[in-house]
């Protein structure tokens, strides 16, 4: 199944519950705008794309429970839940993207029921379509990888941080649905693992060969020559830099010292060409994550800890970057990318 | 105190429990063979040189436990005792090293009474020539940091891996102690993480500031240039490469993009000019370091693992060697070195 999805008989919201992986794979179901905003408050679904599905049903969801009976009414309910919703993760832009997005397509409905058939309609085309860029974006990529290749990747761009198929593995993905036999090398990725817990575990659903290494040994297996190219995902683009998880920037001078070409995966939506660098600002993150991992202790409780989300890779470490309307190398206009 | 020592009034082994770190600080007392034993093979106890003290500290204990009325019935029970902890970690050279050395020093001696005497000095002797040693190579690698430096380390080349003082970390504190102020930033060191549980307690514990960073930062620190000074210790030092705690080349490869410099810090034993990269097997370790942590899983308990235990840095990477007999700039001849 895909890694959120709407169950059209029951009229909710299903998703993998990633807060379990790789221990248990569990299917949840939210039958109700609090059981759903749980979800997204505690991780249980993550990854921009698949939150933005996720923004897109709560507003199907919170429209299928109403009681209104009336347009206006049902409008206000809508209203409030689009907050609730939003509020859940205040800084996840593709959250309160999607939450808009149906908001704004229930405008041309005619009665109560076309309210709710609209909202169900474009979330799930929301959904639909993020899988859609993502297979375009993968057979685009998969044209870099050859037949044999080993591919090392970091953090989680797969179809559990998206819809389905993903970014960085959908290439992968790709490559391997045209024949192409690939190994993936997959960093754990510090401090919250999504490397080691996720990535891992969906690839070995798809029965494609992977190996865990700790984010640090990318130095050592590139210079064994382990490694022929690296993909990573992104969570911002600008004109000079590409932020993705903290660690891919190290890797990318790793790969550049050993001549192992360095892709980024991502759609266009990804791309802020109005932004540079020195305007965005790194989140620092909580720095228990470094202290402890669940309840195992790592460090001193009272150590000081620098806990960046993100770096910046610069273009010039960037061999290419991959998306649904074609790969570009740096350096490069932004009027090409949106084509 | 020191990390292991003697205590002379109760005739016994003491040493910080390790493995309890930086959870608890416990000493704990070995008053039997079989306790200092189980210390070392469970951990309790690691680190080159601190398994050397142990070794030597291990006679001592075996020959005051002996009931042996004779110089022959005594040495033959030493001979069991240096057998049995030579076992308790077969790979590690120093154990047996200082074992051996006691077992020799013993030959000078006339009587019961002076084999035992023998015994505790010689293993004295081996534990404080391992801190005069570290505090020489100490105060030459102070002089490479200025007044106000951050540095950044890797594993944990402290006092705990040694006797008191340590390696990296005892250059480190040779500086504080010239009255430098010198800022720590700890990479965590996976799978183990020496670096978060043991640098970071012990620089706490001498009140130097610290910082504790996941491996994969070291990249954005050093473009971000919060870094000064790389300072690492080594396992092992061939005419062509430097091996040390995995992670360590990656660290390397970053400093040399930055120009940042790179030192390592390492007693003369450490080297090993007969050797060359090639002929030297990386140790592979147990994949489950990287699919748990104590209780946590942090992977699919049957994925794949790739986990060497060191890396090999080439001599290109390093600015300088810092040893007790002074600071060697690469290519140097061991002759050099040896003095």
């Amino acid at each position: 199944m895909r890694s959120i999805d709407w169950n059209d008989e029951s009229k909710t919201v299903i998703m993998i519950d990633q807060t379990l992986l790789p221990g248990e794979y569990k299917v949840i179901e939210c039958k109700t705008l609090s059981t759903l905003c749980e979800a997204i408050s505690s991780l249980r679904v993550r990854g921009a794309p698949a939150l933005g599905a996720a923004g897109g049903f709560g507003i199907a969801l919170a429209a299928t429970l109403s009681s209104a009976a009336s347009m206006d009414a049902l409008v206000k309910d809508l209203e409030v839940a689009a907050a609730t919703i939003k509020a859940t993760r205040p800084t996840a832009v593709n959250l309160a993207w999607a939450v808009d997005r149906v908001m704004h397509a229930i405008q041309d409905a005619y009665n109560v029921d076309g309210i709710r058939d609209v909202t169900i309609e474009e979330a799930m085309r929301i959904a639909d379509e993020d899988v859609i860029i993502n297979k375009k974006l993968g057979e685009y990529g998969a044209k870099l990888l050859d037949d044999g290749d080993t591919v090392m990747t970091h953090c989680n761009a797969g179809k559990m941080a998206c819809v389905d198929w993903g970014t960085a593995l959908g290439v992968i993905r790709s490559a391997v649905l045209a024949g192409k036999e690939i190994n993936v090398i997959a960093c754990e990725t510090r401090p919250l693992n999504q490397g080691g817990r996720i990535t891992t575990w969906e690839l070995m659903q798809d029965n494609i060969p992977v190996k865990l290494i700790t984010d640090s040994m990318s130095g050592h297996v590139m210079r064994k020559g382990m490694v022929d190219k690296v993909i990573v995902g992104a969570d911002r683009i600008t004109e000079d830099v590409v932020f993705n998880k903290i660690g891919t920037y190290t890797h990318s001078v790793i790969a550049k010292e050993h001549e192992v070409p360095f892709y980024v995966a991502a759609p266009v939506s990804t791309f802020d060409f109005d932004g540079w660098e020195e305007s965005v600002k790194i989140e620092l993150r909580d720095p228990d994550e470094l202290r402890f991992f669940g309840k195992e202790q790592l460090a001193p409780i009272d150590v000081d800890v620098y806990n960046p989300a993100f770096d910046a890779t610069p273009m010039e470490n960037i061999s290419a970057i991959i998306t649904e309307n074609g790969i570009f190398e740096p350096p490069f206009l932004l009027d090409e990318v949106k084509m």
